[in-house]
């Protein structure tokens, strides 16, 4: 299963973008300009290794070519995003939004959020895209810089939420694709209202710290390696 | 130090009272009514020993006669309580509120939540009493079930935020009286408007699993036994 990621040249989409080659995922890494989209490729498999099936193009040309997209981009430019790719995504595709609200986006810190007028970036997301689309949020306590040490395993989970079972499993099983990580469902699009802010957490914390690597994994019952009961 | 809690008759809070008192805390459960105060503390003693140093009162009388007030009750009556003890809190006292504002409150499900005005649960409770009080806020991804199994260990993380460094590291050291757990600094108080939602998340993940017991530790760098730079 191929995953074009939208937003691929920015920090934490570049190092999915990385990861998931290096995994034998075919990855089509979109930018606004084709020729930005190619370059960062490049580069990508500098890292990943030259027969890493990564390739570069537009962000329309990636979403329109795949039935995976995930889109990893700042919150000040989300909605523009998704205006842009609209027309472009296949009708029963999954997009995973991986936008956090991030108060940044309105000259606020990092540790802090807004609220998106549908609750979330992602159901914002899926306001704007046709009603076929699957929609999946996710990967909010991925760290970037720690997605960056490349030569270093990812540690904890990556929690997953959307109406859509099938689509969360899809994208689960890209998360464990790369080694060491496991998906967990934490159920409706609309916990992206808790997942999203966990950005902010992970940035609070990081600051109490001075590190810039955290992120969380669920403890719990060895019921952990079930699959998931319900969507 | 002593604890007086808050809704110690409750699930959360009586667990918590006999796990802190098995660790040689002196506990105080305060309830409504004197009386069951004093049962609960003959309760909780039956499970953590006789000789356990956990006693029973009312909630003003506990309250009264602890520097440290932990506050486990439902959202629904929470502000009715802080009204109820707020002039028997002591001026520098160290509240540490555990509410989440689940939708429960407004009868809808357990991994809704609602918003209060303020922000979150814990800053309502900083609204309504006197200014002097450190409040902090944590215990929202501690299972009441998992705290129920006295005979298992704790598993995960307690997420403290508040703005009073000392205050935090006070509940921070109660916390690690019992074996295994862990207390990591979130930030200001304001971050209990992502802590507190962590109940409805692990309520959603429970749902989805089939499980009870959901909780989260926090994952990064080695840096994680230090203590942290800032409050």
């Amino acid at each position: 299963m191929g995953v074009a990621i939208i937003g691929g040249t920015g920090e934490e989409g570049f190092g999915l973008a990385v990861r998931l080659g290096r995994a034998g995922v075919e990855v089509v890494i979109g930018s606004r300009v084709h020729e930005k989209g190619e370059a960062a490729a490049q580069k990508a498999r500098d890292i990943a290794g030259a027969d890493a099936p990564i390739r570069g193009t537009s962000n329309d040309a990636a979403t329109a070519g795949s039935d995976v997209v995930l889109v990893t981009v700042p919150f000040a430019g989300q909605a523009e995003i998704y205006r842009s790719i609209r027309d472009h995504v296949r009708p029963d595709a999954v997009v995973c939004d991986a936008t956090s609200p991030l108060a940044t986006a309105v000259g606020r810190p990092a540790w802090q959020v807004v609220t998106p007028w549908e609750g979330s970036a992602a159901e914002q997301a899926k306001a704007i895209l046709p009603s076929g689309v699957r929609m999946v949020s996710g990967f909010h306590t991925v760290s970037a810089e720690a997605l960056h040490e490349f030569d270093q395993p990812l540690e904890g989970d990556v929690l997953l939420c959307g109406g859509d079972a099938g689509a969360k499993a899809a994208i689960g099983a890209l998360v464990e694709r790369m080694p060491n990580l496991r998906w967990v469902d934490a159920g409706p699009l609309s916990m992206a209202r808790v997942l999203e802010r966990l950005t902010a957490l992970m940035i609070s914390v990081n600051r109490a710290y001075g590190t810039r690597e955290a992120g969380i994994r669920m403890v719990g019952r060895d019921a952990w390696n079930r699959p998931p009961e319900k969507a």
